[in-house]
């Protein structure tokens, strides 16, 4: 498949590469062409990879990942072009942390809203999934890699289910997701986004980042 | 030991009633001494269990539990008085949730503040210990209840690390929680009161409350 992955950071790199390691076309998406660390990427990924701005990426993939900070995720997704999403499911894998405050981040949406939901009412003709958002990039792509023992539950949250089974199917069961839950329509995006917090200070005891929640039960 | 619970609902009694089963001696607190449902959990307890005001209750309490709604927590402690909640280990368990507009809940406090912050800065004479508030009061008192396969992860909160001791020690070992993990201060309260959102979520899809989270690692 042809896939964009918009944002140049370690998620985005990360992303774009295991999607080039499962066989899939990437382009990946930054604010201006010849982006020096996306140049890098392609450098490093071979002939299915390829690289240009936010809205020749979109329009390259028939399908899109946003792996941009969360408080550049609407601005990158404006710039990518509403026509260029029109259809397409639009993985939103950005968290709305705020920096501004010192650490550990807040959040500059949660609770009654969350930046999910303000992409769907954005660009209300793409599908938006939210999902992958509660773990380290290295971990999204290798759910094995938080322990040899055990694997932690993925959250799918969107309007369009089957929008969120192609992600679960395509992505989250090879990526070693064998726990799949399904909350609901893309409001339940507060849920996942609001366990950032908890995610950090899990970080800050434990002193390490590769880990995942499992929903026991 | 002599143990105050303040709330008369399924929290409080399901936490009263695991307290007498392990040896203590609990006073249940309600707004006005000789509330119905605590005459009728005392006598569904036995001689180690009583009842009486807030304020009966704490003064009675070498360590209190506080088990009411969220938006009753602060009122409930103000009743009981800061005199009879001083030098005391003041175990918050309950979640400030708001069903004001409607369900889903959302939270009343979040992001930059917390309930558990809130009742510490209300009472900074007692060492308050936020812990428990992810999970079913089933599965606080009994972490086997979710799974007979796997248990989850219980995090403690406060400033006070001798106070998140005693509890766990005292209280989440006997009850089966063997990972616990120690957030850091007051302010980590914040992470586990906005995991409710996710849990509110996760109950409603799996349509099971009998769950936890276990921080796989």
């Amino acid at each position: 498949m042809k896939i964009a992955v918009l944002g140049t950071g370690m998620v985005g790199k990360t992303i774009g590469s295991a999607l080039i390691k499962a066989g899939h076309e990437v382009r990946m998406g930054s604010r201006t062409r010849g982006n020096e660390k996306a140049l890098q990427w392609v450098a490093d990924n071979g002939a299915q990879a390829s690289e240009g701005a936010f809205a020749d990426a979109a329009a390259f993939g028939d399908l899109v990942f946003v792996a941009t900070k969360g408080d550049a995720t609407l601005d990158a997704l404006r710039a990518a072009g509403a026509a260029n999403l029109e259809g397409k499911v639009l993985v939103d894998i950005s968290n709305p942390l705020d920096f501004s405050k010192g650490m550990p981040p807040s959040l500059f949406v949660c609770n009654t809203d969350s930046l999910g939901e303000q992409i769907q009412a954005a660009f209300p003709a793409a599908k938006v999934v939210k999902t992958l958002n509660i773990v380290n990039c290295e971990v999204m792509v290798d759910a094995g890699r938080s322990s040899a023992q055990a694997r932690g539950t993925m959250f799918v949250s969107g309007n369009d289910p089957a929008a969120k089974k192609l992600v679960t199917e395509l992505f989250l069961k090879p990526w070693g997701w064998d726990d799949v839950i399904d909350l609901g329509d893309i409001t339940t995006a507060r849920g996942t986004e609001m366990m950032l917090p908890v995610w950090v200070r899990t970080w800050a005891a434990t002193g390490n980042g590769h880990f995942a929640f499992k929903v026991v039960r």
